[in-house]
């Protein structure tokens, strides 16, 4: 992964000039060469982790799993929202780890953690890195180092069990190495995020993740069986039956804990067959109302696609702009199915005709094929974009469907207002695309120039998309999670009482608080 | 309801005569009248309600919802699990609430915690009264006084939004109650446990209710969109939108709480539109293994019925003979499908395939018809059994699909030796009747002469069996919840960290811990 962008370094987009004319038009604004600083210029605070303390963790996990270098501790800086890279792009890699710890089992982890906890030092637990709300970002949070704890070496398939369709996995695994070893016994996890092919298990479970399929193979909080998770006072396992009566399901509150409460290092999941059969089908819709209701429609029904998504007018025409195809009017669904085929038709016939009813025209599998190739691309997209000068970021929330659309008009109206201005104009687009029976996601991305302090400029516009997303009973993350970025709105999602189960949530599991400061609990009144 | 048994009086059923022969040979036991008590010979323990507190009380309910009266306390004295029932039955009604508490909303309870929680008084929740593991037995708890607050007059359709599928129904409403009121919108709900008829909204949530169609309604845990808590520090609601990643699930924190934690006043909840085509089929396998096979064949398909459960050889027998019907050798089978009329017969069909090919012979609908008829009976008639000297339980547990036979082996034969003796012989039945992919629920039901002692023998089998779930990886409970009787095994259910977590929330909401003592949460070590 790259220091300053999304992903793997030669995978970087290059910006047609035909499209760089549009966009410059589109924006009213003058693109400017806006290149990263050499890694060489960035400035790094030195690290404060002294010889004690590196004996301390060099004894856990042994010296060469111990590292204070300069690259090293560069690429655990921070996740990989547009501030973030902004910020080190412009050289700026502070805060920085004091050290990066590379535990390589539980144990490892937990004896890590006590070391952390006896000796006062912030830990933030680390997987792929790709978060977009700052919950990677090594806080210090008035401890006198941090470290950042990467999971890359928890990376085995611990077990599988075919028959109760279960698998256990270690934290570390990436998204592709996980579906590769569920390959290897003709089995999928089917969680399919943006940032599948960098994030982990363990990030997944940590942030509440939910994947492209989320219609059809669900949330990743709903795939978790067990969890074994490492706190500064011990090992707490939770989950293992299918289901049980027996008191809250404590999975459920490590599950988007965000490595405030532990450090999960074990993932049970539920695993599936993979399918024999996938089918495509994209659909018109006159305009985003009418689209995201045949979207309810299906959500509201027994015969769902396993992925659905739907695009309002400008995320529908830019992306046909963007694949340089001509745009069709209106707003574009996609559909996928999986499954066994003989049910995949008998679904996606039942879809058909309720996505005919509902006023949907059909463009066959086509645009769908086009959506699935670049599915994994638009980070890096924005990397090309971010070195135009042209800010772009994302963020998302959910409602019932009967505040959708009231809630997609208002932040809309939040981001255009709070980015409108001298600097030119800016492009809103948004898709639906995860549908639930009582409501759905809104997933906002935003394009305007970057001017002299984007960093600033993205501030304001998402704290008014935020306030307009509390205002409108919307949930201030649907799967981003809540990270640093999030936390000024947190006691409002949660109230105060929520907040003060969280805070003696953590108290008893992490009393010294050195588990990833800064992150998700709101402070106390 | 009765004081002393089940439900409705005008319900109970007799036992027909040859019946009976056949329960006293099939136990090797000999049959012995043992009516209850009469009401007026019932010890109640005096009211331990002094004026001031009565005056405190009724300065937030009004005097008029504030009851010491010996009827009201002996029907909120304890639950309905047969020892409570066999107490009761000898006259026994200690613990017995100090007095019965009536508010009226959610602000009217959120005022009497905090009154309990400052005179420290232990404070019940009470719903139906329907727990089976001792979850509204009015327990001390080390304080002066207990009451037990009835909920029954938070019985409303708060509001509903068919167009998002939710509605919000206050924690009183019964459970025949909130289907006709959601009728009335052409709307259900679908939760149907066997307490059904008696059991409240604000219970199902408490408890991690799941109902007899859970294959397709799924738990009540996973229909609840927001819930409404008072607690004695005020007012904590969590949930709403359709998903989040804000943080950890709190619903999730509350759902199986009972009463520990806060008192739930009210509850959103995903509706669906109500079935127009219900479908039927039962299906005989040759044994309880391969019954269950085909049913975790099902519920790891895209095609599940609505209802599914299978029948343990015995149970299978002894369900016939009670139904005076011929017995099918081996294991039955009962589902059922709900829904759109179409997608009802696709599904029924695709079903059909897979039980036919997991080595089952189609018995047609009339024995499902006849579990319908009975589903909400069982209980009428362990009253019936308990009047005629013989003891009847039930319990249930859940496990992964590979563990399943094993425990199932485990438990049934903890039971038998537990219970084989001088007294005779016992009766194990037991049936799957909720599936997911990774696995399901086991529900065991026994009959054994009562013997001398009933409840001693009962608390040895029940030991035995708990230990014995334990042992083999099973959930002590999947859907009766913890209450009283769990709690000895809920340190091995949690681990000593988990118990740290439940308690440390309970402090927080909860300081003098006047919720509910004695139920679910473990001591510390």
């Amino acid at each position: 992964m790259s220091w300053f962008a999304w992903g793997d370094p030669a995978r970087a987009l290059e910006l047609d000039p035909g499209l760089r004319d549009l966009v410059a038009q589109v924006l009213r604004a003058r693109l400017q060469d806006m290149p990263p600083v050499p890694e060489e210029l960035v400035e790094l605070p030195p690290s404060r982790l002294g010889p004690r303390l590196r004996e301390l963790f060099a004894g856990v996990v042994g010296p060469g799993h111990v590292s204070t270098e300069d690259p090293v501790r560069l690429r655990h800086c921070g996740g990989k929202s547009t501030p973030d890279l902004l910020l080190r792009r412009a050289g700026r890699a502070d805060p920085a780890p004091d050290a990066v710890l590379y535990p390589a089992d539980h144990g490892e982890v937990e004896r890590l953690l006590a070391v952390c906890s006896e000796e006062r030092v912030a830990v933030v637990p680390f997987g792929g890195g790709t978060s977009v709300v700052g919950g990677v970002t090594p806080l210090r949070g008035g401890f006198h180092a941090v470290v950042s704890l990467d999971l890359r070496r928890l990376d085995r398939l611990v077990s599988v069990d075919p028959l109760s369709s279960t698998a256990v996995l270690g934290a570390g695994v990436r998204g592709p190495h996980a579906e590769a070893m569920l390959a290897e016994h003709g089995l999928t996890l089917g969680h399919l995020p943006q940032s599948h092919e960098y994030a982990t298990i363990g990030g997944y479970a940590a942030t509440r993740s939910s994947g492209q399929a989320s219609s059809g193979y669900g949330r990743f909080e709903d795939m978790v069986v067990s969890l074994r998770v490492a706190t500064p006072r011990g090992t707490l396992e939770a989950g293992g039956p299918p289901a049980s009566a027996a008191g809250p399901d404590l999975r459920r509150l490590l599950l988007g804990s965000e490595g405030t409460l532990g450090v999960i290092t074990e993932v049970g999941v539920r695993v599936r067959r993979a399918p024999e059969r996938v089918l495509d089908e994209a659909w018109s819709f006159p305009d985003f109302a009418s689209g995201a209701d045949a979207l309810r429609v299906l959500a509201q029904s027994d015969a769902r696609p396993t992925m659905a998504r739907v695009l309002d007018e400008s995320e529908t025409f830019v992306g046909a702009a963007m694949g340089g195809r001509e745009a069709v009017p209106g707003c574009q669904a996609v559909l996928g199915f999986e499954g066994a085929p003989a049910e995949v038709e008998a679904r996606a016939a039942a879809v058909r005709e309720a996505m005919a009813e509902a006023g949907g025209t059909p463009l066959g599998p086509e645009p769908v094929a086009h959506w699935r190739e670049n599915r994994f691309s638009s980070p890096y997209l924005r990397d090309t974009l971010l070195s135009a000068g042209i800010l772009a970021e994302t963020l998302e929330t959910a409602a019932s469907w009967t505040g959708l659309l009231p809630l997609y008009t208002a932040v809309s109206e939040a981001l255009t207002g709070a980015l409108e201005g001298d600097e030119g104009g800016a492009v809103v687009m948004c898709h639906v695309s995860h549908t639930y029976p009582t409501g759905a996601s809104l997933y906002f991305t935003v394009a305007t120039a970057a001017g002299p302090d984007p960093v600033a400029r993205w501030g304001r516009a998402k704290r008014a998309a935020t306030d307009a997303i509390v205002a409108n009973g919307g949930t201030i993350t649907h799967h981003h999670a809540v990270g640093s970025d999030h936390r000024p709105w947190m006691a409002a999602e949660i109230g105060p009482l929520g907040g003060d189960v969280l805070r003696a949530v953590k108290a008893a599991l992490d009393p010294e608080g050195v588990l990833n400061p800064g992150k998700l609990i709101p402070d106390s009144d």
